[in-house]
């Protein structure tokens, strides 16, 4: 079996003008990601919004089987163009994992066909993560629960479809709750929402949220197969 | 209780300028659909393509508890201002039951977030639904199945997330099958794809086919409760 | 429209054993749900664990649209004959509404294939309960959350079947989160799952609480139409 | 990654009394899935109704990552004790892929919760099963649909759940349609209802519907965690 090839795209914005954020991910949130994934035996390479065509040039997505996304700044900045594009290569089966503040992010808001709002704080509270499908690929690996000492809270109602498939739900310190990890099938692709991530606590060393986006990434990779056909067709038996 | 108050859209075009539509359809589709709503006791009033603000002014759909929606030739005349007045609307929790060809409206397109693509095929084959949610609203005083005696085929895949419940699945002469009751919950709304519908058919004639109708406006219709509040809040228990 | 026939089913142990419960619930919680039900006009009669048969004669079922369970001590002296007949009437259209330690039931793990097994603890802490389905008839006229300041504790993971509709996610003091109420589909049942009513707390004198099963009735309550057929054949299109 | 050890059982009584069904499979069911799966390079054993333990012994099962079951004649020969042993494994994250006749035996009823009848004729019709998921890793490999020339009819309503996840929608000549690939969550399990393979025809040496069952079985494998901690917890945050 070929090694599933990951591309991990930035915005890339925080981490150069915030020294907060510096000093948590000096290199970027996506090269923290892209270390952990390449450990795990995956492919990988990191786009961010500043390179041409923010880095997702159809030769990339076209050799791209899963996408991870951050974004939180400049949602706005993103090209019509690259959101089109990676759009028609979810529906051809590309994965797509949408973390955190890219929640409103265009291509996921596209995808789900809602706002996608919440109610959120950044009070650097404890977050709880629950797992709720205990036979979920995506769980492979992890207890019960596990906890993020400080992370900035999302609360519901988030402004989703009813998720295809509800994995973690959050319990937050000052009183919310979460749907924090979703899954959602559109055309031929797999989608993962993944709640935590916020710029100013190291999240993305965790184990265990490394943990889950390893195992995200092999529940997204593509399945081999036609694309379906659409369109006017014969009939396969006599009609009259 | 007060009455449900339903708006029938229609593009209205076929039933103008193809004699063939206009000897089932002499008032429009919209005008056959409104009728039969209105026998049931809901508030009905019609609006179309051609209308200024094509019917479906703020004020129209600030008192529409349930939109219809028929369309096929001219899907992109529908304005943009006001496909984003109905997306909000479904949101905010008005019922949204679209028909037929309208599979490929903007309107649908936005709220599914998919290409809503499919096969198709007009040869005036038999098309027998059947029921596959037996506890479903929209199924109340159907049988295990009906029948259309001829009807356009449209077949799977549908290119549809999976839909949130599913009950009716059409069996079609020539071979293929397809989900033809489909609800979907987005926001506040309810939304129903129904299949039948072609225009060159009487199918909007068929008690069966107006029997869900009429189920659909009911179980369509909004829940009544406070909008949601979205944005940055207050923590609700000591963080510290 | 005919009224809505509820039965009100408790085992009426603990409030008559126990002075704590007896001082919050004298008549028993069957009692005091069957009050407010009263109230919002629908058809109510009770029945407990000590009458002939448990008070669900197959003339009793046969005229219930709604039967509502409350168990805890006694879930193992409820007889498999009486057991058999609520099962076979949820599956013929009998909505069920399973009320807090009921989810130990022999009538729910039966009908959810699983065992129902959960986290709890008793401690009077806070329970906040949000709606993650803004859409759903259950939540019709609550807030984005309710609290209860006293109640048991009942955390994830609970061992049930996805919901086909997850309505309420609930948010404890101590630390966890649940899945308190929950759709079922069986045969021509719905099934809702609530999870407050320790006895030990007034909690069915809470007015969200009192909406919440309020509106569950109307949602339970059976679709009209033929059992489905089921067994041999014969083609409905010619074969050869 | 070891091998995922799959046990295939088969009551094997058609094969051994009906010389019809012995010219098709002259080993047995379970002989020719045995057989195609050891080539994709599964571990692979058989076991049958009339072996001790019908061959499902604690230990043949402790060492079954994925259990099939082909059963119609001799369903209530299956012991109670060896339904509940498969029963607690599935829970316990062992796959189980039910086919065809087993709709109706008693470790499929006991996890569905529902009566799990159908329609049926045996008249060798055509079926024609149409991908509904074009995304689902148990449709890889397949085009849009498949054919199976001669097989039984199986029609809706078919009185499960609704699905998890719908892959498969069957089209039979003779009218009906059925959901024939349908994937349920239990506990930690993974279950997968597969439609065709009628014994009389020979639906097992076709090699789509073989790469449906070694896509199954890869699709069922058990997630590898600890077992969720149910019953009474100390709080994890301070109470009050």
């Amino acid at each position: 079996m070929s090694k599933i090839r990951v591309t991990v795209w930035n915005e890339y914005i925080h981490e150069r003008k915030d020294p907060e954020v510096a000093k948590i991910y000096p290199k970027g949130i996506h090269t923290v990601i892209a270390e952990f994934l390449r450990r795990e035996g995956f492919e990988v390479r990191t786009a961010t919004l500043d390179e041409e065509e923010h880095g997702l040039t159809e030769e990339v997505l076209n050799n791209t089987d899963v996408l991870i996304w951050w974004g939180h700044l400049a949602h706005d900045k993103v090209s019509d163009i690259v959101v089109d594009r990676v759009y028609r290569r979810v529906l051809e089966g590309m994965g797509l994992i949408v973390l955190h503040s890219a929640h409103y992010s265009k291509i996921f808001k596209r995808l789900m066909g809602t706002t996608c709002s919440l109610k959120w704080r950044e009070a650097g509270e404890k977050e709880r993560i629950w797992v709720v499908a205990p036979w979920h690929p995506i769980a492979q690996g992890l207890g019960d629960y596990f906890e993020l000492e400080h992370e900035e809270m999302y609360g519901e109602p988030f402004d989703i479809p009813p998720p295809d498939e509800l994995v973690f739900i959050s319990w937050f310190k000052g009183g919310e709750v979460f749907r924090s990890g979703c899954c959602f099938y559109r055309g031929m692709g797999k989608i993962f929402y993944f709640r935590p991530g916020h710029e100013t606590y190291p999240t993305y060393y965790d184990e265990n949220v490394q943990r889950v986006i390893i195992n995200a990434v092999r529940w997204a990779a593509p399945v081999k197969r036609p694309r379906p056909k659409f369109g006017r067709v014969e009939p396969l038996e006599e009609i009259s």
